[in-house]
C-alpha cells in the first residue's frame, strides 16, 4: 500500500514523544518525557459548572457549528486578560485554533512550499520539526546560547541559505522557557532578531506555550509587541495554564493578508473548533479571572523544579560534567551528559531502572544532542520527583561505569 | 505580504459557504444555505450531565492529553453502535477525528501530492474540493445519475488521465443522501466502483456523514463492508447525529500501513482530539444508546424534507421545467431550474426577498450547475420551510419573468 503514500508522509516520522507516553501508562515507571501538564492545576469544579451551564442553557450555540475564526466571546476575553500584560490585541486579529500544535501546522500549510527553508533553535520543540517535515519544508537549526539562539551563527546561516539559492520563509522560536532547553531569550535578542528578520524578509512565528508560566525573574515582552510591520505570528495555548483536554488555543497575526490564508487554512483543516471549550476557556477568564488561577499554577510548577534541581543535585554524579539548565518557568530542564554516553543507547537501561526522559537527539533538526536529555518536571508529585532522579542518577553512573570498564578493556 | 504565502494555500479559495453562514446570522433571512443540523435534535441535558460528570470525577483523565489514535473509550463505544448495523470494525481500524473535515483533510495529506488526481462526484461537498485544492491535487468531477456516480464516465475518465501520464490516487465519493444533491449510490454501483478501484489500483475515500439519517426506503451496505483488500477508508462524523459542536468524527481503515501514516499525520495537525467531547459522545452510546435518539432525530429531518417538497410543489411555477431531487434522508435536495436562469446572478434577488440558498456551481471541481442551488432543509422551523420556499419561488418567478422580457427586447 505504500505507493499511495505522499512525498509529505514519507518525510513525517512518529513522533518519538508521543511514543515514550505510552510507557506512561506502565504505573511503575516514572517518566520525565513527556511534557504532561499537572493535573492538580485543571480548574475542574469550575469548568464542570461553566460546561454544565453551557450545555444546559446555551447548547443551541455551543453545540452547533461556529466561526472558523473563532467564538467572539472567546476571542474578546482574551484581548481582555492579555492586554494588562502588555500584548497589544484586537479580535481581528486572533485565530481560535485545536492548541498550538494546529497553529504550527496552519501557519506551515499557510507559508512552507516544498524546500522552503524554515529556521529554528537546535535543540527545539520536536512535534514542530515533525509538522514542518510534513509539509517538506527544509529545517536549519541554530544552535542556543544561554539567552536564546546564536544571532550571528543565524546571519551567516541565512547568507549561506541565500548563496545556495534556497527560499527562505521563516524563523521559529521559543522565546519563553523553551522546549526542551528551558532557556529564555534576552529582550537584546529579541529586538536583534526582529531587525534581522526585517532586513531579511522573513516571517518570525513565535511559540509561546508557556510565557505565562513564569515563576522566577522579570516577565521579558513577546516579539509579538515588538512588532511595527505585522511580520510576527504568536502561538498561545491553553494547554498549560487550564487545560491540556480542551485542545485549545489562539494564533495572532495582525497582517490582515496573513489572517485570511490562515483562516482559509483552518476553513479546509476542520472548519472551526468546538464552541463548547471555547465558552469554557471564555467564561472561565471573564468569571475567575487568570491572574489568581495562574499564581497557583507557577508556584505549583516552582515547587516541582526547585524539587528536581535539589534531586540533581543530590543524586548525579560529581565532577563528572554533567549539567543541567535552571529554567525561569515552564515545564522542562535539559540535562547534557558526558560526550561518551549516548542516552538513546542507555534509554533501555532507564526503562529497566523504571524512569524515562526524552533523548536529546530527537529535538535537533540537523543531528546533535546525543549526550542530551528532556526532563520535566511538571507531571509528577514532589517525591517521584526525587525517587525518580535517584533512579535515573543510577543509570547514569551505570553507564558511566559500563562506558570505563569498556574503555580499560 | 503575498510572497510569503505558499503554493497551496494560494490555491484555496475561501468557502463560500462558510462565507454565507454569516448571513444566517441576520436574522430576518430564511437561509437554505448552511448545512447546519436542527438544534433541536441534540441532546443537550444528557450530554449536559456527562459533561459534568466527566469534569467532576475524571477531570484527571478528560482535561489531560490523550493518545493521537483517539480514547479506546470512544472507540470501543462506536465499535458496538455500528457492529450491528453491518459495519464490521476493530478499534485499531478507528482514528478519532475532529470531526469529518479533519478526515478529509488526513486522507489529503497522507496520499495527495501536487497535481495527483482525485476522482470525485460532480457535484460534489464544497469543502471537500476546497480541501484537495490545498493539497493542490487535481479533482476531476465525474457527473451523477439518479443512483449515484456514473461509473461508464468514471472509467473513460480514468484511461484519458492515465494516457495523459497522471498520478492517480483515489475516488472520493458520498454514497448515502449525497452533499448537495441528496442522492444515494445503488448497492450495484457501490460494488462495481470497488472493483473498478481493485483494477485501477485507487483508493476509494467513502464520506459517509448521514448514513446514519436514513428516513425512507432500504439501507444499503456501506462501500467499507464490501471491501476485502483494504483499500476503502471510511469517514463518518457525529456533527449530524449527536451535535456539530463536539467536533467529532472518526475515520475507519483497515490497512494497517494506511491507518499508520494517517495517525502521523494526525500527531503533525493536533496532537490528539479533545478528550471530554470524545467521553461525551462514548458514554451517551453507552449509556443511553444511539438508536432511540436515531429515530428522533430521522423523524425530524424526514417531516423537514416532506414539509419543503410540500412547500416547492405548492409554490414553484408549473410546467418551466423546475425539478428537485426527493432524497431518502440527509439534509439537503437540490433543485435544477431552466437553463437560462444562474442561480448565481440570481443570488442577490434571493437575498432582497430574504431567502438564501448555495449556487450550484460551486459544488463543481470543473465547471457546471450554474442553473441549480442546494436547498438545506435541516434547520429551519417547517413554518419558515414553507415562507423561505414561498418566497424563493417568488425570485425564481420574477427572474424567469425577467429573462422573458429580456429575450423580447
Amino acid at each position: 500500500m505504500n505507493k499511495y503514500v505522499s512525498r509529505r508522509a514519507v518525510a513525517t516520522k512518529r513522533s518519538a514523544i508521543r511514543e515514550l507516553l505510552k510507557l506512561t501508562e506502565e504505573p511503575d515507571i516514572i517518566s520525565f518525557a513527556g511534557g504532561l501538564p499537572a493535573p492538580e492545576t485543571f480548574p475542574h469544579h469550575e469548568l464542570a459548572e461553566i460546561a454544565a451551564d453551557e450545555l444546559r442553557e446555551h447548547h443551541e450555540n455551543v453545540l452547533q457549528y461556529g466561526l472558523t475564526e473563532g467564538s467572539l466571546t472567546l476571542r474578546r476575553a482574551v484581548v481582555e486578560w492579555l492586554q494588562p500584560l502588555g500584548l497589544r490585541l484586537s479580535v481581528d486579529q486572533i485565530l481560535v485554533t485545536t492548541a498550538s500544535q494546529q497553529g504550527l501546522d496552519l501557519v506551515s500549510k499557510a507559508f512552507l512550499d516544498p524546500d522552503d527553508v524554515i529556521f529554528c533553535e537546535a535543540p527545539t520543540y520536536l512535534a514542530a520539526l515533525q509538522t514542518f517535515s510534513s509539509y517538506q519544508a527544509e529545517r536549519i537549526g541554530i544552535s542556543m546560547d544561554e539567552d536564546g539562539m546564536n544571532l550571528d551563527i543565524l546571519e551567516q546561516q541565512i547568507a549561506v541559505a541565500r548563496q545556495e539559492g534556497k527560499t527562505l520563509k521563516a524563523i521559529y522560536v521559543i522565546p519563553d522557557f523553551q522546549n526542551p532547553t528551558g532557556i529564555t531569550m534576552s529582550l537584546e535578542k529579541r529586538g536583534r532578531l526582529l531587525e534581522i528578520a526585517r532586513r531579511e524578509e522573513l516571517l518570525v512565528i513565535e511559540d509561546s506555550p508557556y510565557s505565562q508560566l513564569r515563576f522566577a525573574g522579570e516577565m521579558i515582552p513577546a516579539i509579538w509587541s515588538l512588532d511595527t510591520d505585522g511580520r510576527v505570528i504568536t502561538l498561545m495555548t491553553f494547554s498549560k495554564v487550564l487545560s491540556a483536554g480542551l485542545r485549545l488555543g489562539v494564533l495572532f497575526a495582525s497582517d490582515s493578508d496573513l489572517m485570511d490564508v490562515l483562516v482559509r487554512m483552518k476553513q479546509a483543516s476542520d472548519l472551526c473548533t468546538s464552541k463548547l471549550t471555547q465558552h469554557m476557556a471564555a467564561r472561565y477568564i471573564n468569571e475567575y479571572g487568570m491572574d489568581e488561577h495562574l499564581r497557583m499554577v507557577r508556584a505549583c510548577y516552582r515547587k516541582k523544579r526547585d524539587m528536581m534541581i535539589a534531586a540533581l543535585e543530590r543524586y548525579m554524579p560529581q565532577n563528572e560534567g554533567i549539567t543541567w539548565t535552571h529554567p525561569d518557568g515552564g515545564l522542562f530542564l535539559w540535562v547534557c551528559l558526558p560526550d561518551e554516553i549516548d542516552t538513546g543507547k542507555m534509554f533501555p537501561r532507564a526503562i529497566e531502572n523504571k524512569v524515562a526522559y526524552v533523548t536529546g537527539s530527537e529535538f535537533y533538526p540537523n543531528g546533535g544532542g546525543e549526550n542530551a536529555m528532556r526532563l520535566s518536571f511538571s507531571l509528577n508529585s514532589e517525591a517521584k520527583i526525587d525517587e525518580g532522579i535517584r533512579r535515573l542518577a543510577d543509570v547514569v553512573r551505570e553507564e558511566l561505569a559500563a562506558k570505563r570498564v569498556g574503555a580499560s578493556v
